[in-house]
């Protein structure tokens, strides 16, 4: 009689490892539904083609403290690479020590949003490259100060005339800000969790972390964070079921509101992207949340209007943790001396109409 | 009579060869008498041996903004590796925009001076790592509260233990500074015109640039300047001959005196490393002069007595301009994130009891 148990057994096997496929299958063709992979290498901009000189002096001016007044902050004080492209403040801190509005958003896969900061006011990284160099709590500079500078400066001249082949006046504020956007559009974190298992790893997610993934789907976090960077490509009011209290939605902030200037964009963001997010804390605009998951609770009773579960939170917040991904190794560019042309460092704390 | 002619330029290329020489091999021995060239790679430390784990965790924490109060500045702030180890500043900014007293010597090469700081109130690069980390105007943090933090890591706790085995409790303030002192031993430019010129190219130095040599040996900079760096093994009054005003020389800061407490001290400091020094303006410890040209005269007027022509001045910056070496590739390191325990940034612009 032995033959029967034999076969039972072995009929079990195979049934027990067609049940786990078939699941992983299953949550990898939902995967594959709603969301998009980092690629290993950026893709080309159309308005912005990519030439080796542009991208080194990209590079360049992402370290670049001189696009501050202060010569003291550059894009890279708020969106540090050795941090996942973010900064480790609640919001971000500028010039004269003044606290800025909103938390630094990452640089990293940035070039996948649809629009750039947490109210969607930049259509894309170039526009947004020139916010932040102009913001008062921020650098606190002037367009015509940073080309003064960058002017001053012989390497400088002569890399603009080669990453802009064949314009007139190269160096400025414009081109400046095309070569950011070149050199943020190579800050991509390929092969995390999520695009290994959609690849076909299925050992990429673990048990908890495909449940994450199917209650990340099942109970609506998808709606607003899909595609390539699980979010960063349309806008939701924070508070779509339950508005947050004031601790996290500071009512001095109205989101869109301050862009469109109707009342339906009131408390309405930008949803943020995810990858990485578990290197990024602290969260949310307002950054008074630092624990991913409490972040992961607000957003079930705000967004979803669903009491999640501790171990349903646990479980996405999990899953969430997989979206760390390859980050990018960047080297510290050399930047060139100053000379007696170029503009002095301004510490004032107050923006000045002399700059 | 053609032969005679021709034998008499032949003699008269050949006398000029060997004058040329012979003025390049006495300049060469001169200089090899008084300066040591910058070598390609770190001596050991002897109290500090070198392993990977211990380079790797330098590297990471000369950039770690996590050092500091508010999580803002790190090492790299005032010593830029982008920027020949200093920063653009008169007097370097630290917490809460406040402003320190002195210029940011810069950290390359410094593993060669006697002593660091402007005053050499540390004995090395270790002792020197823990003063900006403390202090209320840099860094603005307390040993106990860098050690909480590093602790609250684990990718750090894991580092430190492989940085110093058999350790009971490696991660210290004390291995933190160790750590910082082996990563900052490796920021060397060696191949400078001058350590070129000194190997035996007669070319690596131009013409002007070598009369500036000779003037910087005849006028006699050479003495307080000298060794590997140009400078950082001794103390001199700044003023030895002719004191300079208080624009260059604040009352309030009297140097050396601080440390040793004896009147024979008074404004006396280190004499200043000039390896990279046309890189690193604005100089002198008050950073109050922008122009390396101008530097000289104020040292030939204050320092030696002599008022340099203006063509002395030029030859002796164009010979200046010869020190900046191959500046080191330094990668940004990817730091590991934060836990639930790791203390908040601390933004208060007053030191606190509470840290």
């Amino acid at each position: 009689m032995k033959k029967p148990v034999s076969l039972l057994v072995l009929t079990a096997c195979l049934l027990s490892t067609s049940l786990a496929s078939a699941g992983d299958a299953d949550l990898r063709a939902t995967a594959k539904g709603l969301f998009k992979p980092i690629p290993a290498t950026a893709a080309e901009i159309k308005a912005n083609p990519h030439n080796d000189y542009k991208l080194r002096l990209g590079h360049m001016l992402y370290f670049e403290p001189r696009l501050s007044a202060s010569q003291l902050i550059s894009c890279q004080t708020c969106h540090n690479v050795g941090l996942a492209g973010a900064d480790l403040q609640e919001t971000s801190t500028g010039h004269g020590w003044q606290k800025g509005p909103r938390n630094a958003p990452t640089t990293y896969n940035a070039v996948f949003n649809t629009a750039q900061f947490w109210d969607g006011r930049a259509a894309d990284l170039k526009e947004q490259a020139k916010g932040p160099v102009q913001a008062s709590v921020e650098m606190n500079n002037k367009p015509a100060m940073v080309e003064k500078t960058l002017k001053s400066i012989p390497e400088y001249v002569d890399l603009f005339a080669k990453a802009f082949p064949g314009e007139k006046d190269p160096v400025n504020f414009e081109n400046m800000a095309k070569a950011i956007e070149l050199f943020e559009a190579t800050l991509l974190t390929p092969n995390d969790g999520l695009d290994r298992f959609m690849a076909g790893d299925d050992k990429a997610l673990t048990a908890e972390q495909k449940e994450g993934l199917q209650l990340f789907v099942d109970t609506g976090c998808a709606g607003c964070h899909d595609g390539v960077n699980l979010g960063g490509t349309d806008y939701f009011p924070f508070g779509v079921v339950e508005q947050p209290g004031a601790e996290l939605l500071p009512p001095g902030d109205k989101g869109r509101f301050a862009v469109t200037n109707t009342s339906k964009d009131e408390y309405v963001f930008r949803s943020p992207a995810l990858r990485n997010i578990a290197l990024t804390a602290p969260y949310f605009h307002s950054g008074k949340v630092w624990s991913l998951q409490d972040a992961v609770a607000v957003m079930g009773s705000s967004q979803l209007g669903a009491e999640l579960s501790e171990a349903q939170a646990v479980k996405i917040t999990r899953f969430l943790e997989a979206l760390s991904g390859d980050q990018p190794e960047v080297l510290h560019p050399v930047l060139p001396p100053s000379t007696a042309s170029t503009p002095r460092p301004d510490l004032s704390a107050l923006p000045t109409a002399a700059h």
